[in-house]
């Protein structure tokens, strides 16, 4: 399969499972308002591109994809609660995002920031539950990792260095603009890629391995949706583009220019790619995501 | 030891461990502002009630306090979070906490949000950890719990009906009232008292006991809160007081009267104290809680 088949063919069997996760069970179950607006916020025609990273991963590790399917899920709950308060009046103020009205627009901004809550929350339920895994110690080290990735030092602290730099003055250099990417994108990519030598107990050195193919990836993939939002396309991307440069964000290309940032994602590819040999061909459709990334925009 | 003196006693025992979770390390740790936005919110003298619910269930099971510490921190990170969102212009729209201005007005409001959503990560983060029991099993169920508490079937799912409810011409029934606080409020409470157990490896049986008991708590400790609005003293209790009155929330009083309230308070405090039969003299000191939540305020 190439990689667009495989990546549809995640996002086939992810998305029933997430359907079935965000569907209440009858007895004393979530208010129903609630229960829409966290559907309305997940089941919205998303890539799962990080749901497919978790799958490939474990399948190199002979991890099927039915035992890897509620991890893939956590993750993508958490990165749909991350848009949904990224989305919010009082961070990035979004009005549209994947051509539909934002949560706080469809909904109000209580329900939004309450969504949010309940989806993060939901994600590590996910990934407590037996059905997750069968061995409690792979199931508590997702928890420790994915929180890890999604907390403080990761995601939010990302999210909380990146409003930063929007009120500064002038762009910040280059390793700041990496550091904040890695940590508000990178983190969970790096997770997707590291969940599978974890689901498959392969061992700190796989685990390396897949490590460093997700930070390469996960700086490539901000690279490439910068780029996207600087040739944009309002139409093709679904949310309001061109918003970098009118916000004033940190982004590579702002700092070392398009020519240097075409080489770097370049450079990214080939490190990632390089990440994958010790798997040799069990590893090409993660290769072909890579290419795909650092080449989508050009 | 007295319940008072027991309750300082776990705040001491809390606090410095909260602390410790609260400070990065030195390597690529958080952003210092959010960091310190979210000790704001949590180091701020509070009574430390839940952690106390903990420590004391777990001590009826033989656990220390020192391997039931990382659990009632870890409650109590959702608790503050919590607290932090409620507070927010969108949902309770409250200036003061505990005679401190709430996060959103020392920082704003978009720190205000994502600090919230640091702490209830960094919940997990303490609960996924090695540290915070040698079993995973117990790690691992000691997450799906406190996810099943805060989320959508519980706490969150509680704050979304109580904000439907404030919007509401006329005020629900009794049940409804009950319901709502019984997610709201006291599902939190249900975890701290059943994570005794649970850290103890006690058996369905005996998590059982603690669970009644700690619906009967949590129950009796949302009326005795109303109760504590009503007599309204704005200094005591350092926020504003009086509110429910003037936002319409659906209380227990404003459904029966303060007559019946009292009986039912009365009822509740029996529930609880008949829950912990089995447990004999060791339970004292939740007997007396039970007791100090249902009379504090007469």
């Amino acid at each position: 399969m190439t990689f667009t088949a495989r990546l549809s063919h995640a996002a086939g069997v992810i998305n029933p499972r997430l359907h079935k996760l965000l569907t209440p069970g009858e007895h004393f179950g979530p208010p129903k308002r609630l229960a829409n607006a966290m559907q309305y916020a997940v089941l919205n025609g998303g890539k799962r591109f990080r749901p497919f990273l978790v799958l490939e991963s474990a399948r190199l590790f002979g991890v099927s994809a039915e035992q890897a399917q509620d991890t893939a899920c956590a993750l993508e709950l958490v990165h749909s609660y991350s848009l949904i308060h990224d989305d919010l009046p009082a961070m990035d103020d979004d009005d549209m995002r994947r051509g539909q009205p934002t949560v706080h627009k469809a909904y109000d901004e209580a329900m939004a920031i309450l969504a949010g809550d309940a989806l993060l929350t939901l994600a590590f339920e996910v990934l407590g539950s037996p059905q997750c895994h069968p061995s409690a110690v792979v199931r508590s080290r997702l928890v420790l990792e994915l929180a890890q990735a999604a907390g403080w030092a990761g995601m939010v602290g990302g999210q909380v260095l990146d409003l930063a730099e929007e009120k500064a003055e002038k762009v910040p250099r280059l390793g700041v603009i990496q550091r904040i990417q890695s940590m508000k994108t990178g983190a969970l990519l790096e997770f997707a890629c590291a969940a599978g030598p974890i689901l498959g107990n392969a061992g700190e050195q796989a685990e390396g391995h897949l490590r460093e193919y997700g930070q390469a990836i996960g700086l490539a993939y901000q690279i490439s949706d910068d780029l996207l939002d600087l040739k944009g396309d309002a139409e093709l991307v679904g949310k309001a583009t061109r918003k970098d440069q009118a916000a004033g964000k940190a982004t590579v290309i702002a700092r070392i220019g398009l020519e240097k940032t075409l080489r770097l994602l370049d450079d990214l590819e080939a490190a990632a790619i390089e990440a994958l040999k010790p798997f040799g061909d069990a590893a090409e459709t993660l290769r072909e995501a890579a290419r795909f990334i650092s080449r989508r925009e050009r």
